[in-house]
């Protein structure tokens, strides 16, 4: 007789998987788990024997159970607003103006810098526990706002502490090459040096690195710069990824490719051959709407090219101060729908098994036994649900890990 | 000695009153309730003699206090989703395929019909709550999905019983003339008799009617109908407004304004000769941006004529299950600015006092001695943080009525 730590039945099972239903459905089915993964699933009537009397049941009443949701591109340790340039802008101020007054990335920079690990802690945990209460239960957090080897550390550091003790599940993102400091003012060799020889490695050593990121863009770093960093991070066994093609097409898609690595995010500008690449590659497309909307670009991504060629679309929040202070998962699933026309299926994998595959996670991102017990129960007549409407809370309970999660709804 | 039920000092207030400052604002200020009313605001160095011994008195510790929002346009109490339209016309179904399919507002008047006011009750609580939770203390309510005298009153009770049982403040808007029910197929004039002559008089009878609607387009009602319908509000005493210039300029905003009317709402193809009525008779433009959003809309309303002539705007959630279904007006804040391009002033402006002007309450929407005692304090260095990040809450206390509210943030 099979022993199960806890059992939902009565429930709709979207499962993810592709067994030929829409979102992989099971109507009326049954979920079982042990020791923190999924032990048994399918259909209710199919359910085999077990120690009922000493198993917890939830009696899902028709609910739809999702895994959880992965959030897979975030700057989420940040200090500082930037309110005020947006106040500015729509007040008719230039950049220029903007710059001249301390304002874009130099500020979070500036104001990341000056902030405690403690002052940083309480910030990611507040957002943490925002994305928490809309069913996430892993999130991708990048440094980026250091930009030397010791706030770059305290980013990673705050991000680890936050895996240690926080429910939502962590990795962590090297993003030292996201912007040039100011103390390397027109030396962006001298300061790709600085995160290739020392910075990477030394963080790395300390356990703090997942994945390495990088802004390849004619405002960022060039695709020979990204390259270096690359190179470093595959003789490190580190996987890489990029912030590519937004603004203009610069071929930071197609080096991710070539490193075989785990994404291209925001891709934009991506041509049909980048997408071949990718294809080939098993590199995701994360598609991040928000900062689209914010930035009140105009270019979408080309989601029939990435369709056609098959390659994985993950939807994330992009969360940070500058283009996307949008902390909130199911806004970009509206947003992908309405603004980039995935259809709500499209939309739900890729904040599950297409997020999941963006971070190199196998353990995760579907309901199928053996995976990580991660999953949402929603008040919700059909998945759509999650991408149509926005602000009544659906979600009724969070399991990371096999445990119940505590969420305000 | 100035006696008050209630003090909050170390606050910041945003009294949106036009008092010279930015937002009206007060720093380093205090205010005193009584009776559910303010009665003593100003700098906390001005406050006068009080007894304090016997006043409950909560330290803002420099967090930002506004008036409570006001949603001045909803269609909240509805059954049914149309989830599955989305997702229809997502994987490219026609709007015909989807009327085929009985979809459309009918099949939200035949799910509404359907359920009993209990159903309707909790699913207008929920979307109550969700608005309480953003800060909102009054809510406008339309009746519109029932199309007969029976199901009209069936859905204006329910608010009014919303109105008895939950702390946010209901407005309740008479709108049987939002479309044309199937029973009166090709017989719009046949319909409006129905609405104007036994519904209106019948529901103004029962006290169920602060303000009559209509929708005033080519797909909806004529000028000609329109005028029909607001004699009748006039006759009874009841103020108009309309949904106007969405789709077209067909001169409903102007009709409004000749009956002195609250408020033109959507009004993206409005003229300036429309503007101009409005101005001189006061009537508000209320800006709905979440059906821009939702609708892929291109043409802006005419934010730069509203400023000129000095409309005062309005923005609103406009939640509804077919065009809106954004039960969220922190959403529509940041749709104002990055969408309409308002400033965070204005945007907050129209979710405070220009919402209220909507509604023709003079009792509330600024921080003002003698307005009512809504309002919520916020965690923010600033009130354009309001308008600029989305997710995480930074509402801590919420009051209405000069009562304490409990939220879960």
């Amino acid at each position: 007789m099979q022993q199960f730590d806890a059992l939902w039945y009565n429930v709709n099972l979207a499962t993810m998987t592709d067994n030929g239903q829409p979102y992989g459905a099971i109507i009326d089915g049954a979920i079982a788990i042990k020791d923190g993964y999924i032990t048994w699933l399918g259909a209710k009537a199919e359910l085999p024997a077990f120690d009922n009397l000493a198993t917890p049941m939830f009696d899902g009443q028709g609910k739809w159970l999702l895994p959880g949701f992965i959030d897979c591109h975030t700057h989420l340790v940040y200090a500082g607003s930037r309110a005020n340039e947006f106040e500015m802008r729509l007040n008719g101020a230039s950049y220029q103006d903007i710059a001249a007054a301390g304002g874009g990335i130099k500020s979070t920079v500036a104001a990341t810098r000056a902030a405690s690990v403690e002052d940083l802690f309480v910030l990611g945990k507040d957002r943490l526990n925002a994305l928490l209460r809309q069913g996430v239960t892993t999130v991708e957090i990048k440094s980026g706002y250091g930009l030397d080897l010791d706030n770059e550390r305290k980013i990673l550091e705050v991000a680890q502490l936050l895996a240690d003790h926080h429910p939502v599940q962590i990795e962590k993102t090297f993003l030292g090459a996201h912007a040039l400091p100011l103390e390397y003012a027109n030396d962006s060799d001298g300061y790709m040096d600085l995160v290739v020889d020392t910075m990477l490695p030394t963080l790395a050593e300390a356990g703090l690195v997942d994945a390495v990121d990088v802004f390849c863009e004619g405002i960022g770093f060039s695709v020979a710069q990204s390259r270096r960093l690359f190179n470093k991070a595959q003789s490190l066994g580190i996987p890489v990824k990029a912030h590519a093609e937004q603004l203009s097409a610069l071929g930071g898609s197609a080096l991710v490719a070539e490193f075989g690595g785990l994404s291209a995010d925001h891709i934009e500008y991506l041509t049909e051959e980048d997408v071949q690449k990718m294809a080939q590659a098993g590199t995701v497309a994360v598609l991040l709407p928000g900062a689209y909307y914010f930035l009140r670009e105009t270019r979408m991504p080309p989601i029939d090219l990435l369709r056609q060629y098959q390659v994985p679309m993950a939807v994330s929040t992009d969360l940070n101060p500058g283009t996307s202070p949008l902390c909130h998962l199911p806004l970009m699933l509206n947003f992908a729908c309405t603004l980039f026309r995935l259809t709500p299926e499209e939309a739900l994998r890729g904040v599950t098994v297409n997020a999941a595959k963006a971070l190199g996670k196998n353990d995760r991102g579907l309901l199928q036994v053996g995976l990580r017990a991660d999953f949402g129960l929603y008040q919700i007549s059909q998945p759509a649900e999650l991408c149509y409407q926005l602000g009544v809370t659906t979600l009724r309970q969070l399991v990371i890990g096999g445990q119940v999660t505590q969420i305000n709804s």
